[in-house]
């Protein structure tokens, strides 16, 4: 997994989406995962650390090891763990693909937003399936672009996400792998794969999702491609204009937005 | 709304498949309507019954009054109560637009899967409005085939998918209509509408689902109008039978299906 494999995470405005994205997931998302007390967790992929956070304040008295390929992504995550307290969270920059443990390491791996990058998720999965112990668990959290469903309808807003999914697969990645995780874990061998969409639905009646949601995260991550879908004529200016705008006007007083996230836990 | 503003629920297999869906369904999407002892409910647009069982068991002691504009709908609904022991509904035949009942007589108003087939819904919810008394709650269940999401991914299944919605736009009807639920309660006048997206998840691991939601619902739906879409020449025959092999092959070991329906409440 190389750095330019990814479409989002390493802007200061980026950064600034994915931790509004975080907060405003934070109870849909991660609530109902957590590790018991000494329990060893590997989370894989952490990036800036927006949800190792989110993870680690769950778990408290777990021992979490947080690894990301790139070093100054394992940088701000640690300055980030610093200045929000939780204390049970160690760092290492780290391959995700060659993870530098012991096979039957960590009780638990915790993966979030990040096969969405990687060009094997099969392959990523086996390597970390190998430092889990048996009967440890996995629990795999990703979108997927795809299941945008927003109102008013417009085939302009579609093309302007399609160019997202696009640019994304140019990268090597997969912005509609949510609803690939069954087979995934599967394919990787893991046991009694669950998935358990969470979807988010965004209305004038509940502001803080159409700000937090809609506006701050789905709409900037698509609006943060303006120059390469142009570049790569995915998409000519006009188009994309009339794209963003109708993506804008999902969150007027009549408007409405729905995302689905897939979370999954499989068992080695 | 005349008979032929519907695409499916007239045929003997169309009523199997109603009855189908409305078992595999009844937890995900009536659980949470309960109505009072004594409360009087009007259910608009009931059709052969396969929802009112449902909701007349969860409120056993409420009145509630069933009525849809079709006579052999209205009949088949009422044997259908007989057979399943409901004694609280009473049924007759009434159109939507024009309900025989003073203002303000319910408590309650229950619609289900009826707007996607009318060609005016906020008029419809509005007639409604009126015979519910004021402080009186709406609830609107709609689906949204806009919402269908599989693996494996089909162009060809999309197309297909697309073709019942053209087919069903062509009657005037509106099968994308579920993420609408919030603005059209709003036009409409209701108060405080709030929207709780209902979604199916169907793989694998989850065999009655498979096979009573994707199989035997919406597959059998979409291949429902195969004659319609060829004669419309909305696909080729070739197109046609790709898409259903594909929509069939998200219900394969590795298949992937989802679909969300979209629960409405608002309040006079």
């Amino acid at each position: 997994m190389k750095k330019d494999d990814y479409v989002h995470g390493y802007t200061e405005r980026e950064n600034c989406r994915l931790f509004d994205q975080a907060n405003t997931l934070n109870g849909l998302l991660h609530g109902d995962t957590v590790y018991p007390p000494g329990s060893a967790v590997l989370e894989a992929g952490c990036g800036v650390g927006a949800q190792t956070v989110l993870m680690a304040k769950n778990s408290p008295a777990a021992r979490i090891i947080s690894v990301d390929v790139s070093d100054a992504s394992v940088r701000a995550a640690r300055n980030l763990i610093r200045s929000e307290a939780p204390s049970n969270v160690a760092f290492c920059t780290a391959d995700i693909y060659d993870p530098p443990f012991q096979d039957e390491t960590f009780d638990h791996v915790f993966v979030c937003f990040v096969l969405e990058h990687v060009r094997d998720p099969v392959r990523a999965l086996i390597r970390l399936k190998s430092v889990l112990k048996t009967g440890g668990s996995i629990t795999v959290i990703e979108g997927d672009h795809g299941s945008a469903l927003f109102y008013p309808e417009s085939e302009d807003a579609t093309r302007a996400i399609r160019c997202l999914v696009d640019i994304q697969a140019d990268l090597g990645g997969n912005s509609l792998i949510g609803r690939q995780l069954f087979p995934l874990l599967k394919k990787a061998g893991f046991h009694r794969p669950e998935v358990s969409p969470r979807m988010v639905y965004a209305d004038s009646s509940r502001p803080d999702w159409v700000r937090g949601f809609t506006r701050n995260t789905f709409n900037a991550m698509v609006e943060g491609v303006r120059e390469q879908a142009i570049r790569k004529k995915l998409a000519d200016p006009g188009q994309w204009e009339r794209g963003i705008a109708d993506l804008h006007a999902t969150t007027g007083e009549d408007g409405v937005f729905c995302y689905t996230f897939f979370k999954a836990r499989a068992e080695k």
